[in-house]
């Protein structure tokens, strides 16, 4: 772990592009650390899907960042002429790796629009995919960063937080979402203490943000998910903040399963429930979250961990893996331009109204 | 599996005593079900000790039950004229054992009383002993079907319920508390469905609960403790069950680590909660239950389920094996004397008095 630790302190990104248009995508596997920091070398679309889909990339914006670049990869490798069709079909093939976060759906529409776009030459496709796939990872950079500033001015500068799953580094370009408030805190010198909830079914507190926040010096306490309400009856916790894999219109929020739980017990003791995401994970032509598509994952998930089973053979399974968390249960939202104090839909509307709009491509 | 399922069906309990005052305890290995069905021969307290306090025996009736056969082992196993002393000591070692579950003290002070009762003499202070123990074994099982009486006239005919760890018949003497519940209602026709939280961090739900419903042919989903919220957002559950460990004078109640959040989440979505349990979990001396002790257990338990690990070197753990829901959230007490259901301290004192007391030892 000391040399995943060191590997990692030198801002190994999780999703990254080696080479030029004939290049690759690289990915850290996160279904081994913290163990084993092992590396996916993705030449074909069919490797970024797979990555996808067992979550091996994982979190919403970097799903969104490797989709992008998965497409950069079908058309390079395409015969002469045959690029736009096969960086088309790409796209269509990686939005179906799965279903719950926007990010995903809204990178592969941002590529699309760049192979709509008959300005660009057959010649330069390649190179105009793989200008606007980057340009979606700076952009996510530089959206961490901003939401990790504006989430630290609603941090007292000595805090216990909560967290669910994994809103760091590993699932974005940069910093992360929620974690990337903590990061920013801790940059500022407040003194936080997290507890961090494991994340059942597959750990992504344990093994995720409990490393992240480890090895940038951040006090973490991790704990069972159902030991969240436990914390906050019996010691103050002064917030709750959580990523998001979509967020609608009216400012409903799907994210990790367990969420929704977290939240209930947050609104129940009084503690601030903080949702920390980028533009490109709100749906705004979706009003209400009970319409958000959940993805339903494998009962091994649950009943073999580490292959060993721990149930009956044979028993029913329930593995959704996000939960909607209604807008009237968060106290405040996010994003890398500013927080929205008031969740509504007209509070949403505004936000995006008032801060200049970013261009589909430059 | 299935020659576990046949075992089992056979009512093969989890707390069973061998032989006459020179026999043995027999315990069910829980922390080897649903794999597999192995039996723990205790010859000696060291044995009961270590079986209570690694949880190869569980719940808190069956804690009890297995304590007070302890004493007899030690009364049986002592030279001439040392019987009391031994028992005695027995007694005060088991109840070092575990701390949460006040049925555990309860039943060794049954036994205590007996050793300190005078008119017995030496030679038949193990008979004595076997007898309260027997007569604790014995009343237990008579208390499980009466709950499940009292409580099964609280579910509707169609009923989805919601239960956490396991309170069924592995826990107690037979059938079990909340469990109980569900099997009387099985066995008055009534069509139940069960979602059982797998209850991290040793999984009773997945392991013990969903085993023994599916052996009963009640249909049971197993879904993680942080699912639970969700479940109760997208369909219509009609009441949560659980057991307890203790239950204080106005009426809160320790049991199972995420008990109390599931409780939050409950009143948050107008599902009733219900809580069943023996007299014997009722601490009637201890008022609030913030005063309850709550167990501590190692972190392992959390970071390397089956020995791999799941989470960085080093990282903080906090493992409370228990949590406290104020009466406040508890819809009604299920006792083996009828249901309390206005939960305070005025109605459990008059829940007592009017139901005539059970004596100490008959």
């Amino acid at each position: 772990v000391n040399t995943v630790n060191q590997h990692l302190a030198s801002a190994n990104p999780s999703v990254q592009w080696i080479g030029g248009t004939d290049g690759h995508l690289q990915l850290i596997d996160q279904t081994l650390l913290p163990q084993q920091l092992s590396y996916v070398a993705c030449h074909d679309v069919d490797t970024v899907w797979e990555a996808i889909k067992s979550l091996r990339v994982r979190g919403a914006p970097a799903i969104g960042i490797a989709a992008a670049y998965g497409v950069c990869l079908a058309s390079g490798a395409a015969p002469p002429g045959q690029a736009a069709a096969a960086a088309q079909c790409a796209a269509e093939h990686l939005a179906s790796s799965r279903p719950t976060a926007v990010n995903l759906f809204w990178a592969l529409d941002r590529m699309t629009s760049v192979i709509r776009d008959r300005s660009w030459s057959e010649y330069t496709l390649a190179e105009a995919l793989l200008a606007e796939a980057r340009q979606i990872h700076n952009e996510d950079r530089q959206m961490c960063h901003a939401i990790g500033r504006h989430g630290a001015a609603l941090i007292p500068a000595q805090a216990t937080l909560m967290t669910h799953c994994n809103a760091g580094g590993l699932a974005t370009a940069e910093y992360g979402t929620a974690l990337s408030v903590m990061f920013t805190c801790q940059d500022q010198g407040k003194r936080l203490h997290v507890f961090a909830d494991e994340t059942r079914p597959l750990w992504q507190g344990s093994r995720l943000t409990a490393w992240e926040l480890t090895r940038r010096g951040i006090p973490v306490t991790l704990i069972c998910d159902s030991m969240a309400a436990h914390v906050m009856q019996t010691r103050k916790v002064d917030a709750v903040i959580v990523g998001a894999d979509r967020i609608t219109a009216r400012g409903d929020v799907a994210n990790k399963i367990g969420t929704y739980g977290l939240a209930v017990n947050a609104k129940h003791h009084g503690v601030p429930f903080y949702v920390a995401a980028p533009s490109s994970t709100f749906d705004l032509q979706m009003l209400h979250g009970s319409d958000i598509p959940i993805e339903q994952r494998s009962r091994d998930e649950i009943i073999a961990p580490h292959g060993r089973s721990i149930a009956p053979d044979g028993i029913d399974v329930y593995n959704p893996a996000f939960d909607v968390t209604p807008a009237e249960l968060v106290s405040a939202l996010i994003t890398e331009r500013g927080v929205i104090h008031q969740v509504n839909v007209e509070s949403i509307a505004q936000h995006f109204r008032q801060n200049s709009p970013k261009p589909a491509h430059t």
